[in-house]
């Protein structure tokens, strides 16, 4: 299971659009607070391996490819131990 | 817009794992309460155009595919509507 201290330290580029809070800063983009991390963890995936297209997936599959599968499992703890 | 009060009366497939009240009934769906209607709409037209890949995309496509426009908007203000 992912480090929720650890994903803190990696969402400098994910908060731009979901906030630190996990909160969307703009309606097109998702609030994370409170998914659970399962369901984080398959969204980036399927993201990086360029299999979820359509919406905003022009911006995210870029930068789920730059992204481990500790970076995913840990920026998911981080955002699912928010509440919304 | 969508109506969230048609929508309401639109959700009972997607209740079965998103729940009436928008969270999700097991960890792998995600919780829709509160999430923006313009960020729900965006999801279920990606699916429904076969777009979106990947996660739950098997399940979630032929269900979107039964939708119309105004049934995807209904359905958006809905679970738009509810507090997670």
């Amino acid at each position: 299971a992912g480090d929720p201290e650890a994903g803190k330290g990696k969402i400098s580029a994910c908060a731009a659009c979901h906030g630190t809070d996990g909160m969307g800063t703009a309606p097109i983009y998702p609030n994370l607070a409170g998914q659970s991390a399962a369901y984080l963890e398959s969204s980036m995936k399927a993201y990086r391996e360029g299999q979820r297209g359509g919406g905003m997936s022009a911006l995210m599959t870029p930068q789920a490819q730059g992204l481990s599968d500790e970076d995913i499992a840990d920026i998911a703890a981080y955002y699912a131990s928010l509440q919304p």
